[in-house]
């Protein structure tokens, strides 16, 4: 037993809508002691390969702080170069919320999405999916653009540790998966991202369509949670 | 009717292995247009965190020359930075090629994939996938290393364009695809690697299925092609 | 009157220690609206000069959240440099810290200290320090390193805005500052580090003993914050 | 015997022009084990210091594809820095180039030459200047822009191994060179680039003079098979 | 008795006053070991933050030749960075600058301060303010622009070493210092910067008292070695 | 007639040695308006690929001052990059030195050369060669090194300018030359680098032998004043 979690059981999971005053949107989401930042900025103009058609653009960033990891991982900027891993997750976000915009009713303009984690315990590239949703609601609402998204979205891992088909996997759980599956869907339950890896071994097609089905359960809860966060601020 | 091609046929595929002397293994693979020049390099060390344990380490990179698209691409050397896309795509073809491998047979060395496009009219990061295989395979057998590789990886892209279900995408299809779907299968046909994106909206269940189905066909295909051209060398 | 706010008052201020679950020491300090997450990590090894030695070492980054500000500025790391800005704070931040710290004590380690702002009021520089002491003490006490820092240490800023003397100043005020000022002193009220700098004019000595003053009374406030918080948690 | 060629002997050489199908021009030039694939793209416009003056401009860049030296060479993309070896030739490269141009007949268009080496075994940068001929003459006799180039331009290394005068030096002469010598000359046999190098001990006006003849007869061979090649074509 | 100098006397001090002849303004100042080459170049235009407000700006670059030192120090150029050091100092050179400037006066221009020290033996970030000076003052009188410096500016360093406050210290003397101290001053005796850093221990208030006082005695010398330069050229 | 110079005559040149007190050589080499310094350290050990068979290393590094041409270049250091031009013109100074040096003789040590161009009119990557010989002379004659150096070197540049061949160009005919040449040549009137650029059009073999025979006295009048300034010093 997952420190008494069931298989298909999402971790504790807390959206502290409004967690800082300044940007247009932003939320502080808490999953299990994963906790992601995510703030959405919306500036007048797209970049230069989209102007002048009358649509807008969203875009997002990622970031782990140094200290999020149980070791402390180099601060990126320092550095002087994003990882492969961060450029391949603010894509995925990116990729993802746009799958659901309107860019029409955006009109010329561009949505910063930045998810910077604060804390990593696992499956923070979904968790900052769900959280931008919610800081994109939250601007997208407070200017008067709400039309922009026309649906939510949502976003979990499920994978497979020591045979068992797991939902929302944490750090230690995930280090072991043989297969590792992230999954985004809209609240009317569609399909906006599948991406499954063989970690250990190939797996089947069967597996495949067990892992579909644990993460559709699990992103209808964290929907619903979207909902309620929006709702209530 | 698609230049000719049926939706569940591939365009034509060719593999001229050995095609430099130098490198342990290398690829010249044709698939319509595009075309990979794969190479593979074993090299006696692993990475540090790797090291000491007996095991080898397989790693890829992968990049498209300047001429290789349409209108010239600014060269990454030249900008100093690997685009997203890039990284993206090398970090895709390391976790496949590594799904097979048996690192304790590699030893403490490191198989080294390099995958330039010389030519890219779509599906290039699919057909760096199935080049990189044999461009493993000689590269082992040559070193008498042949069983770190327990099977043999191909992938194919597949996508939705005006409603209708592909294989093979080329890149003007690419270009309007509704969903793009990029599927990596063993030659015993087991998963690797499942990425489906919805480019322009969300997707259901059902159509999910279908690409599937249509991905493994074609990876049977090239599968067999990979182990004729494998034998004949 | 500045928002309610008495010449020589202080904002609000809120400490959060142990806001994090993983690193050894966190916490975060709100002061005002300015709002910044300071961690402490404390890990064997020193840098290459210093090994060898039996001394441990004291290290601190900076970040600007990229949303942190008013209009969204660029993210450091996708920039891949650090500003000049950045680079000089987190210079004065490390030095600050080491200035009270017994490297012997330390032993053989080096204790990284990362403040990253999530939002900027002004006085950021100044936060950073207060809250990086705090931190650092609650990773060493954890550790039983706490000999390590001989006294607390904290900093405020004070500037002359409309020819009037301020203590913490605000964004809005900083912007409008006609001589600007940092002070960081020890919870035993001798100076660390004294940054007085003439944004507009040239100033007289009889200013600079004025604002040293005012400095002086706010960060025994601060201190006294400190102490509180490190005692409750 | 160097491998059963004279000193004054070229290695064979073999242009297979339009070896690709999307570049407006494109060579893959082999001399012995040597591989540069050499395309030619012409872009409306040129870079912002010649622009208005209704003149074009040429520019070359040049790599090593990782395999293509006997042990893999670091991937400058992903150093994230060309070497400055690519620099000194690419610049090289361009010159030559430019040295037969019309600027006027070519317009306010800029003419990118890229030479990758696919495998290199000695005198790549000459191979590199040969290719960038005939790739560039495709491209302009394409787009009907023939005047630019008013003569043709092939470039040879020439050198001193074991007191011996030789012509095309292979890596393993080339690595245990006394003199190395690189030269460019015009179909029309008129010097373009000159460069010789001493690599172990100063050397005499005597031996340069007779370095520059067997250049010159080398490069009447490879200019007699540009000719050929693009006649061919 | 350090070499001969009592505690508040300064090294020797010369002015080379256009020591070449191309830049707008340049100097030549050493001050004992220590040699600062300081030109300044007016350029029209500003940068775009600034641009269409008839006003102009003063920025300033800091470099240490790599033989500058004891020890050859990296060339930053070469490393594709510059150090925190010289990040700090270069914009410290250009506060100090601005603090005295008439930026209508200029007009929209920038004036370029280029400190680059041939020689260090500690104060070069003082040497170098106190070289800018006089490196723009000839500038902008040369193209009758010398309203834009309402006064002159130099600095010089203090500190305590072995329990004594000592007056510029050479490169020994800092390295041993326990607290370290930069101070800018006008012509008219007015504060720029202060900046006070406990190098091994905090210090108290009175210390910085006496350490101010030093100081302004020593820049009241610098000033009329700046004053007779100007003059004399 | 250019400035009253004879095409066949120098410009004035004088050489400082030991203008610097520290590093272990250093000359402020004029030409013309043209000043280089040259400096020369001696670090014990060598790059990695070299250590451990008792031979040394010699390398160069060479950088415009940004107030050293008419107008104010990037500094290369704030750019992160140095130019191509920068690293073709130190590559050549390296190669130049390392052509006359007995690397046993040096043993495991690396001699590093910085030419620093304080002010630019024209032949500067000749003038740091001859530069830069001086100051090695000087370092490894302090240290006992002497033997390094066989023989001496220096370099001029010749051109042909408005269809005249003219010895030691300048700026302005620099940028106006049909043909532009530099040639570095031993005290005993060896060769070790000729490079000719046909900057405008293609040239014959008798000017190429007409421009060598002008750089051969050039070089010997260069090589005498070398000779006096090291004994003299």
């Amino acid at each position: 037993m997952r420190e008494g979690r069931r298989p298909d059981q999402l971790r504790p999971l807390a959206l502290e809508v409004d967690f800082l005053e300044q940007p247009h949107g932003s939320v502080l989401l808490s999953q299990g002691k994963t906790r992601v930042l995510c703030t959405a900025t919306i500036q007048e103009g797209v970049p230069r390969w989209l102007s002048g058609r009358g649509r807008g653009w969203i875009t997002a960033e990622y970031s782990l702080l140094p200290a999020s990891t149980g070791d402390r991982t180099d601060r990126e900027a320092a550095r002087g170069k994003q990882s492969g891993r961060t450029v391949e997750i603010q894509r995925l976000i990116g990729r993802a919320l746009r799958s659901v915009a309107d860019f029409e009713a955006l009109g010329e303009r561009t949505l910063w999405l930045d998810c910077d984690v604060l804390q990593a315990d696992g499956g923070t590239r979904c968790a900052a999916i769900s959280g931008a949703y919610v800081a994109a609601r939250r601007a997208l609402d407070r200017l008067g653009l709400g039309r922009t998204l026309a649906d939510s979205i949502a976003a979990v891992s499920v994978g497979v540790v020591d045979g068992a088909a797991l939902l929302d996997l944490d750090y230690v759980e995930d280090s072991g998966a043989e297969v590792d599956m992230n999954v985004a869907m809209t609240g009317g339950a569609r399909l906006v991202e599948v991406q499954a890896t063989a970690e250990q071994a190939p797996f089947s097609r069967e597996l495949l369509d067990d892992l579909l089905e644990l993460a559709a359960a699990g992103i209808e809860e964290i929907a619903a949670a979207q909902r309620e966060a929006v709702e209530r601020a």
